[in-house]
């Protein structure tokens, strides 16, 4: 079968396979009837509304065939990646000419009558995406938003040793920012303990209207632009003016069997145990390491189509970028000449009289789960779930004083670190840590006690916590990190991204996308469930006092709750063993997305573990300690049923601060006010039952928050997102919010709750104003001028010295 | 004073220059006073919280000083573009070397005591940024989010045929997406009429924690690199192990004019009047061109920094990155370090006794606006307002027929097209279209009867409309085109982005940081207005059908208005005039960013251009052709201060469209319901007039939706942003919202309204559920149940036919 031995045989059924993905892939955009082609081609068997993506189809089969051969010769697991847009028709041909995708969709058989719903249900109302999207068998990446293929690929082949993950990557795509930055991904990819990325550019030469700029550059251009970013490309070209595909067949085995070949050395001499004392040692600039290959295969954009349609040039222009032939029902010119098209791939030869795939493929159909198609990595992989370590070790203690203070203090991600350390440890080969260089600014350096960053690049002396086999990965890239991270998780494995929280808008719309992809699995029966993609936010917002503006921005959370709500969860827990309990909960979720804003720096610790637990499992709750409903007399007993004179409602650990802060203002200045504090660490308990799984019922919700009295609620993000949580909640009207509210500059920590008026001092003086007959009592009216003064102060003070006066940062709670 | 002739002098000068730099770039980190270091340093002249960042501030300084002298010696007018972040400090530092600081803040005078403000404000409650920011004179570039220099490099390169936009890019930031991408803004400069950008690669070896990729790759896969983006690479390296900085001088002396020449080489060959011919030639790939230069500056990180602090390696090392020297107010061994380390730049040759800036620095010193921190260009440009032409030609007719009928349709961005086109011709160097290879596909192909795509690259004879001096600019990176464009309208100059809806998410990070832009800058006195930065989005989320979930999402507008008031505007034209109205509107405006969503497809024109002016300036409206309340009669006259039963609201072109059935179903079949249509146009008049200088007076808000009457609001996007906006309102709690509620598939169009309950049929039942006592009217439970019907139907036949049956698509308003 080798293609060395000089024998074409393999070549021939490559070429079968690649006619028959074609004749499919064509089928797919034109047909609804009569697939086999049995009689002459009529217009009722042509789609009204012709949609489609034809132009980079046959690149994608030809790969797809070609693999075949590879892996029935060779025997080596792979994953295809499929990156260009839209090329759904030719991955689900391949998928259905391997016997996967009906073993998939049983409804879609191996002969005719399944032969007539694959064309037809294609981009057809009830049917499948034009991409390759989750419905697509074999595919963990969407080609929709284009930009993630190679990134998704190379957390793939993370800690999947045997494994190649081909991933064809298209001109267009490779302009994106996030494809050019991902060629890096082999600075971390460990070829002793990871698989291998084959990238395949295919340079079809056009986008939608454009042509690309890969493809224009000169080919020693092009040359040093992938040498110089470590890899040894090897040029592929051919089917350029009716060139005989079968002189690109043999030159694309030749160049895929170098890269094989290529894997495999690299492979073999970083697995040799001689050499296993390079992992910790440095590593200069000068070692010798080969490069690993990729492939550039330049074909005519929808090569084997029609080369000319009403005279104008179509084949290898963008004008084949969709659906060559237009009108094709009422066009007799247009149709026969689709009837041309689809016979030139000579259907007789490629399908028996039944309609099932002819024998002549067989050969180069791998067995089970060597189908790409039926690959159990893209499919959840073999995912087990974490092993989770004790947090209570970690947790801080907290214990009430006599008087019912919590003083203890701790910074909240540094903490979660400790543990993270642990959950690293006890999962050595499927959980990774990914972050844009912000693990240790985010406190989360604990980690490095057990493990270090990847990095196959050379070392210095100086250099700290940098190992080939590091469990951490860091670029200065959300996009590379999260792309990783997502091909990791989609392939079986667990993860975790922590970035600053305003930069985490850099990836929106890698967010839309893994969101949009989970929302559509869910409706794919044959999709098993993956580990949650969960974010730790922290540098957050409110303590970005030193960065300035650029640094702060809460807005991911509006970005993040327009999504489904089976699939996304809002987390803001406010100390540091409300974030432990958290992050063991989210550890053990499936097919969500968990967003979890924690802050670094030193803050109370206000719940002990136990408290914790309860807390965040309810998701939200009275904390009586900062109220007044544990006092009884006047104030209302925590059983009384009796409402409070007003609700402070907090939820992020610097607006819970100054809320409990505000809350101790008022009790020891207002004898007599009612105050009830509620946290709310789970988000979305905020929304109907009906918007939201996690929606509190409203009469829970009613108790908690009262039906008529005023609610000051000192929010983390912009305001106006809790308003799109609860604005059909009976009090609504009544809640009043703080947050973000787009003020920002370099200052001190206070001065930044103080510019967007969430100071202890603007939220008891919002009790003052909305609690009727309260500013006219005896002393009110001296209150209230009082705190204007004090924020007034504290701001000036900060202006002159440079720090937040001893009032604020020494402040402490006390009952 | 030419480095080539062998004269050291200029080269002793730019040593004094950097150093001066040097010591204030260290003083604003560290000190609130002396800082001419006239006593011994003491701990009370030390700012109690250090905050900046050293690492990156010598290289910056460097350079600047370099390019002061290739300024003063050519007369070449620079625009310094500060790529790294957190580079505020050397920026600031030499802005005030060179006079302009003084200038522009009359307060940090040139003596002493404004030396000791400077120090001071820096990263100072009430101060300065610690990045190259808005107020930093001559900035264009925030190096708070890291990725956009050379994107907005380029941008300003544009139509500046005699400017070098010199860019200084960090290690750390090439490794994000969006920078790796901006090589290839070569692809799209002409020499003949654009200016050059000058990319500074600076490898300081390391990002916050962590080694840099371009750091430690080999140096000839660098050259590589950067070859094989199509640059020259001109690679200077030193300062490393205690190197003489003057061999560094002299080595990146002699690279700055070899750039500058190559730069002027390839201006003068390609304005030779004799290449003229290859402007619209097909260019071939062998043709040689001589590449753009572009220099690698190989530095330590905070070099001239300690070298070693408490025995640990600082300067070097990613220890260097932030303050190297920590506590210095109590610890008096890094005090005396400090002291040190200030008075090892020798500022006694560098400042007057008087505090001003020494006369050796005058010879470096260039002229008015070269200074590059006085650039006309970083401050507006000689921004003129565009010239626009009349859109009435390109109007739509509508006349209502004899019964009030409005039946005409158009695609609303084809005609918009039309007039854009007109746009480019009336102003040939000053406006610009960017797209990510979607300006087609959008429908503004007109354009290209006018000009072409800027393309220099090769071509080939199939290509349509590339030229070398085309004015619209499109590469498939949403993030290149968005920065280009603000490159070039922070210079001063015009334009617009147009993208596919759901794709804008990818660069949401961007307009966040583009809106603080605008925002700070507003608070900079100095600052002159820019012209607004404007998207076109279409393609949206009802008319992805074809192309699937991916494809389908509205939510950018939540990211857009959770931002300043002042700066952010969002509209929802309805039909192609409105959208003329609209864009001839917000392309007169200045400082803000406009957010236009409308459709490409053929849609009703609902509005004659008299009638569009009259919406578009109100912003919202009620159409009462399109509801019962022209008829009299039982309904409400127009005038008469009677309420309708109900307001059917919409906003946006196919919530709009569902509407106007809707109330034609309703009017037809329900006979005697006072129907009111409103229309929104400028979503921002949802808000409280106190929230945005759009919002609605609450009188109007209320007479326009009732104050107590059911409102069935058909919006664009998500539903609950219009709760978001709307909450205020006297009758919130009756608005009910209708809009895409994230259910997407590929299907038609009509079935995208059905899923999200946005249907006409779903619209009218909503009627006859929230009307008390409808639903048991004589035949109200009949009509109910015809019109879920036809839902079913409706779907049912798109599911068996493949498009949306011909009694919707067939549909035509009629009175």
């Amino acid at each position: 079968m080798s293609t060395e031995d000089g024998s074409s045989d393999s070549l021939e059924a490559v070429d079968a396979w690649w006619r028959a993905a074609n004749y499919l892939s064509v089928g797919q955009i034109y047909l609804m009837g009569d697939p086999l082609l049995r009689e002459s081609l009529q217009p009722d068997s042509i789609k009204p509304r012709l949609l489609g993506h034809w132009g980079t189809s046959p690149a994608l089969s030809l790969v797809y065939a070609h693999l075949n051969r590879l892996i029935v010769e060779k025997g080596v697991p792979t994953v295809y990646v499929c990156g260009p847009g839209h090329g759904g028709p030719a991955m689900v041909a391949n998928a259905w000419l391997d016997g996967t995708y009906s073993e998939l969709f049983p409804d879609v058989t191996l002969d005719e009558a399944g032969l007539r719903r694959l064309v037809r249900q294609f981009s057809f109302p009830g049917g499948i995406p034009s991409h390759a999207a989750p419905e697509t068998p074999g595919s963990i990446n969407e080609g929709g938003e284009l930009g993630y293929s190679l990134m998704h690929a190379y957390g793939a082949a993370l800690d999947n040793p045997g494994l190649v993950v081909a991933c064809v990557i298209g001109d267009g795509e490779a302009e994106t920012g996030p494809l050019a930055t991902s060629w890096w991904g082999n600075a971390f990819l460990d070829p002793r303990s990871d698989g291998a990325v084959l990238p395949i550019l295919n340079l079809n030469g056009y986008k939608i209207a454009n042509p690309t700029i890969l493809s224009r550059i000169p080919e020693t251009q092009l040359v040093e632009f992938f040498r110089g970013h470590g890899y040894e490309p090897i040029l592929v070209s051919g089917g350029f003016d009716g060139e005989d595909p079968m002189l690109v067949h043999r030159s694309f085995a030749r160049a895929l069997d170098d890269a094989y070949d290529r894997i495999c050395r690299i492979w073999t001499s970083a697995r040799d145990a001689e050499t296993l004392d390079d992992r910790t040692a440095d590593r200069t600039a000068d070692r010798t390491v080969e490069r690993p290959p990729m492939i550039v295969l330049r074909t005519p954009k929808g090569w084997t189509g029609p080369a000319e349609v009403d005279g104008a040039p179509v084949e290898g222009t963008f004008h084949a970028h969709q659906v060559p032939l237009s009108g094709v029902r009422d066009n007799p010119d247009h149709l026969a000449q689709l009837e041309r098209w689809l016979r030139s791939y000579r259907p007789e030869e490629l399908f028996e009289s039944d309609g099932s795939p002819s024998a002549v493929l067989d050969a180069l159909r791998p067995v089970g789960g060597l189908r790409m198609s039926a690959s159990l990595h893209t499919n959840g992989g073999t995912v087990e779930p974490l092993v989770l370590p004790d947090i209570a070790p970690h947790a801080v203690a907290v214990d009430p004083d006599g008087d019912g203070a919590r003083t203890e203090t701790a910074g909240a991600t540094g903490v979660f670190g400790g543990w993270l350390r642990d959950v690293v440890a006890a999962n050595p080969t499927t959980f990774r840590l990914f972050g844009p260089d912000e693990v240790a600014s985010n406190r989360l350096q604990a980690v490095f006690e057990e493990t270090d960053r990847a990095w196959q690049l050379p070392t210095v002396a100086t250099d700290e916590h940098l190992a080939t086999d590091g469990r951490v990965i860091e670029a200065l890239s959300e996009h590379l990190m999260q792309g990783m991270l997502e091909g990791y998780l989609l392939t079986g494995r667990h993860g975790l991204i922590t970035t600053y929280e305003a930069f985490v808008h850099i990836v929106d719309s890698m967010f839309n996308q893994h969101a949009k992809w989970l929302e559509s699995a869910a409706g794919v029966p044959w999709r098993k469930p993956v580990p949650s993609l969960t974010y730790l936010l922290s540098s957050h917002v409110w303590r970005q006092d030193h960065n300035g503006f650029s640094h702060q921005d809460p807005g991911f959370l509006n970005v993040v709750v327009n999504k489904q709500a089976d699939v996304v969860r809002v987390y803001l827990p406010t100390d540091a063993n409300t974030l432990l309990v958290t992050m063991e909960h989210v550890f053990r979720t499936e097919d969500r997305i968990n967003v979890v804003v924690a802050g670094k720096q030193e803050q109370p610790a206000w719940l002990s573990l136990e408290e914790a637990r309860a807390h965040v499992d309810a998701g939200l709750g009275r904390w009586d300690w900062a109220g007044t409903e544990l006092d009884g007399g006047d104030a209302a007993d925590s059983d009384s049923g009796v409402d409070p004179d007003v609700v402070l409602a907090c939820a992020g650990d610097v607006p819970t601060l100054e809320t409990i802060a505000a809350a101790q203002l008022l009790r020891q200045r207002v004898p007599g006010l009612r105050i009830r504090v509620v946290n709310v660490s789970d988000l979305m308990k905020l929304q109907d039952p009906d918007q939201h799984p996690h929606g509190l019922p409203d009469e829970e919700f009613d108790a908690l928050f009262t039906r008529d009295r005023p609610v000051i609620f000192a929010f983390h993000g912009y305001p106006t997102l809790v308003h799109q949580l609860a604005y059909r909640r009976t009090n609504h009207g009544n809640i009043h919010v703080r947050g973000f509210v787009e003020k920002g500059t370099t200052t001190t920590p206070f001065d930044m709750v103080h510019l967007n008026d969430l100071d202890r001092y603007r939220l008891a003086l919002d009790v003052l104003h909305r609690i009727p007959g309260l500013e006219g009592k005896p002393g009110m009216r001296r209150l209230a001028d009082e705190w204007h003064l004090a924020r007034t102060e504290a701001r000036a003070y900060a202006y002159e010295h440079g720090e937040d006066p001893s009032w604020i940062t020494d402040w402490r709670f006390e009952r």
